[in-house]
Parts: structure tokens; sequence; C-alpha cells
């Protein structure tokens, strides 16, 4: 056991997720305890530093083989210095996370957000391995992304890289207003919460529908409802993959990605969404960018998080 | 004279132009010579091969100053071998650039597209300077475009990456078929020919335009009556506006640049049609991703070839 080891940490509202990988993204070993939220900024801290030495006591492996430890969050951050400026979810404001674990566990720390890090983790160890270029969409209750180049994330200018939920794509006429306050969003169609929102719209229309009996509509029971041929759901779906095909395309002729991998919930649909996504990317893009370019489902399941952040001791 | 310079070589169908640039991009000298198409793709190589020796002959650097050598042409290349597998306006089919002009020069030698070069250009040493992401559009016959993230060119899976004008944009009602194939490309409204097609298309309509009574209208024509007041034109320039600004919203999300460079000939509208794209781009994205980004026009002009293709060295 003198090989090199990673460590990974996904910081969530409610369990703070660690692993260990080797240096190919190969997860080894995981460990969840809880994140304490309640206790504040610096319970939680600590909880990350303590669970990060554990993991790797509790292993085969030890502190010395740690080549750094990454960290996952969700929220407004100031990448290059490991600051959490804003994070609603861990009641976070300024937090030096990397300054305060570089000093606890002696090693590189790297902090990222969460979906960037989860698109990380699918582009070195997942459904993107051994691809450079892979641009990674989360469906989920919103829709969230990660754009991996050359192997390593792209953040932008102000960490906002990668926001493909916010792809203003739905056109004026038949757009809603989005969360994020604007216009059209992507996320206001092909997430979980648009797929609902667009079912309950049907059904308070009247429109014919089998979704009128589902008492609380899920994003699955719309796609189980298109799956058994409802027309009314059907369309739902249809639409939600139209948008997830144009923006695709657009993507793909700014960044020409060889791989669109999509996770979350509402990928659980499937090849039956799978197919719609990649005809409309197929009739939408020009065929230079669509050669050899694949949609696929992410693999890595929740376990995204947790590789990514490791990986990002690698991949930077 | 000892410190290094870098030469830039941008070969159109009719003129080859050499650039000498200092390594921060500054264009010292130029010299354009003929093509010489008609000659075939071996008196092509060495016309290149000879002027870019010229230049240096006629400048007070010598040969060994000489850092490398960097050339931007149009058409579909092998960029990491610098083969131009096809070139339509130089006739160049798997034309070994790279390796001819390395052996010729004995200098580094890098290939990459003329959009591409053109962008590098701008970001390096024009309207993008000291910014490390930039997205270019150049506003032409079509809509090119380049990516600059991290002072790098993004070439893609397949050298297609910053096909900006082929971003599917035009929503299926309004769309027209666009010389790729597709439909809705943002070149088929916002490039010149796209801003001719809607003039023209106006006036066979019968609509009332002041330039009904232009005999051959070109882009400017249009944009000068919109300027003038003319409702038509004015339509028309909105629309081509509206389009950038939508595709640029897109891509702030995606890849979060700080700056976007706007040049080609339909730039030249200047401010009257720099606000309308920044009033459409401010609507349509989220607020954090257009905190700090500017919208500005390119510098270079015709330049920003030669200086972008002496760049290749630089930032490669």
């Amino acid at each position: 056991m003198s090989e090199k080891i990673v460590v990974g940490v996904d910081i969530g509202g409610t369990a703070i997720k660690v692993g260990i990988c080797d240096l190919n993204g190969e997860l080894l070993h995981t460990y969840e305890g809880p994140t304490e939220t309640e206790k504040g900024s610096d319970a939680i801290c600590n909880n990350i530093a303590n669970y990060a030495r554990l993991i790797v006591e509790q292993s085969p492996y030890s502190w010395d083989q740690v080549e750094g430890v990454g960290i996952g969050v969700a929220g407004f951050l100031d990448i290059p210095n490991g600051i959490i400026k804003f994070s609603p979810n861990l009641g976070f404001r300024n937090v030096p996370l990397k300054a305060f674990l570089e000093e606890r566990l002696g090693k590189k720390v790297l902090v990222n957000n969460d979906a960037n890090v989860a698109a990380l983790g699918e582009a070195w160890a997942g459904a993107g391995r051994g691809v450079d270029h892979c641009v990674c969409y989360t469906l989920g209750t919103g829709v969230g992304g990660g754009i991996i180049i050359g192997g390593r994330i792209v953040e932008g200018f102000n960490g906002m890289a990668g926001e493909l939920g916010h792809m203003s794509i739905v056109p004026d006429l038949e757009a809603i207003q989005c969360g994020c306050g604007k216009m059209g969003c992507l996320e206001t169609v092909s997430s979980a919460t648009g797929i609902i929102r667009m079912a309950k719209d049907a059904v308070e229309r009247g429109d014919r529908t089998s979704l009128s009996f589902v008492p609380n509509i899920m994003a699955k029971d719309v796609i189980d409802a298109a799956k058994a041929g409802d027309e009314v759901a059907s369309r739902i779906v249809a639409r939600a993959a139209f948008y997830l095909g144009k923006s695709m395309a657009a993507v793909a002729v700014v960044l020409n990605p060889q791989r669109f991998i999509i996770g979350g919930g509402v990928s659980k649909a499937g090849e039956f969404l799978f197919e719609q996504i990649r005809e409309v990317f197929q009739k939408a893009t020009p065929e230079v960018a669509v050669e050899g370019v694949e949609i696929v489902p992410a693999i890595l399941g929740n376990n995204a998080g947790v590789v990514g952040a490791a990986g990002l001791i690698i991949r930077s």
C-alpha cells in the first residue's frame, strides 16, 4: 500500500460524504457523517477535517499517502482562494475553508462548486473516462452543469461557467420566469420542477391525461405516463428533451465537446429520453459538430461528487 | 535588437499577409505578397516560407531572434499535426503545412484556423488585452467566432469549437435554412448576408422603407437606414442584435467569459448596434453572469489574423 491516494469531500446540508480514490479515480472507500449544520460553520469545518482523517485511519492507507483533499460544496465561491462566500444550505458566509483545512490537515486542499465537481467526477472516472472534453448536465430540481475542457473544469471569470440550466433557450412567446429572475431558462422546462409544472398546468387546463388521477405528480409519474403512451405526458417529456437537445446543439458549436453526460433524477427516464434528445441535437447541429459526439447517461450516481472532489487534486 | 520576436502568417485566397510581433503582441512590421493560388499548393507553401524569411530580412531583426511562426488559414484542419485537410479557397487537400514549414524554416510552426487565430489576436493584443477569458464574434459574410479560455484557443474535440455562427438560435417558426444545412443558425440573421436577405425580403414584401430605393442593398445601407429612423431597417438591425445578444447570454452561462469582442464589417455599425446587443444580453442573462462582463468592439481590424497567428507561438 505504498501508492498515493486522494481524498474527496462532498458537503451536503445534512451529510458530509468522504471518499478515498486512487490516482485513476477508482473509489476505494467511502464514509458518511452528519453535517450538523445547526452547530454553525466552525463545527461543520471541524467535521470535514475529522471525517477526512477518519476515513484514512480506518482504511489500509496511511495519512502520508494522501496527495491532497478536494472539496465540493454548493454556493457562491471564491474558487482560487477556497473561500465559501455564501452557501445558503450550510449557513456559510465568507468561510475560508481551504486555508482552515490546509492548516488542520497539512495537505493541499482545493475547493470547487458541487456541480463542477460532479462533472469532473463523471469526466475523470465515470461516463467520460478517457475523454478530454465533456459537458455534463444534471437534471434534478434544477438543471446543473459542468464543463470539462482538456480534462479540467472551466470555471469562467466569476466562477459562473457551466450554469447550463440558465441558458435562455425557450422562445419569448412560450417562456416563463425562472427562479433566477430571467425568462425562458432551460431549467424551466427540462428540470424535474419544470416537468411537474407543465404536468400540473396540463391537468389544471383540463387536458385529457392519466396524470389527472395522480394526487401529487412527480417527474417520474410524467415520464412513466409518457412511456405508457399518454399523449399529454409525451408532449411534456418531448418538450423537456427538445430544449435539452437545442441547448446541446448550442454548446456543441461553442465548445465542440466529445461527450455530453446527463445525470440526475430525470435522466433515469433512460433511452426513452435520450433518444429524443439525440434526435433534436442531430437535427439542430451542423454535421461536422455532430460527428463522433455522444450523448450518454452519467454512471457514478451520487458518488460523482466525492470522486470529482478527489479529482480536483489530480486535475488542476 | 536582441529580444525575441514571433512571426504571424495570415493566408488568404489572394494575398498572404505576414507580420512580426514582439512577445507582447505589438505588431512591428507587416508584408503582403500574392498567394498565387493558381500555381497550386507547392507554390503557395513556398510563398509562405519566402515571405516569412523576407519580412525578417527586411526588418532590423535577425532570423535567430524568431521564436516561431504561426499560421492562420481558412478550412478544415488537423490542428495538432498542422495539416490542412481541405481549404476550398486555396485548393489545399491534405497539405502538411506545419511539417513543410518547420523543415524549410528551421523554426517551430503552429497552424490554426483563421477565426480562432483572429480571436486569439484580439484576446492577446487587441480588445481583450489582459483578459483571460474572451469570446469573439466576427460579423461578416457569415458569423465567425473564437473562444479564448485562460489565454488559449479552445479547439474542441474535432476543431469545431467557436463556430458561433451555427448556434441554432432562431425559433423554429421563424427559422430559415443556413448554408450549413441546418435551420435557424445565428448567421442567418446576424451576418451581413442575413441582414441583406431580411432587407430584400422586406422590399419584396412591399414594406414601406427607404431601402426600396437602394439598387443593390448592402448591410451598411440597412444600418444607415436604421440609424436614420427607417422603421423596417430598424426592425432588421434589432433582430440581428437580438439573436447576437441571446447567443451571448447562452455563451455567458456556459463559459462565463469576461469579455465579448465583436468585429467584422457589421460591427462598424458601432454603439448603435452594441447598445441593442447589450440590452438583450442583460435581459436574458442571470445577473451573476452579467456582472463585470463587457461587450466591446474589436480593435485590430484586418491585423487580427496576423497578430493572432504570431500569438499561437506564445499562447500554446
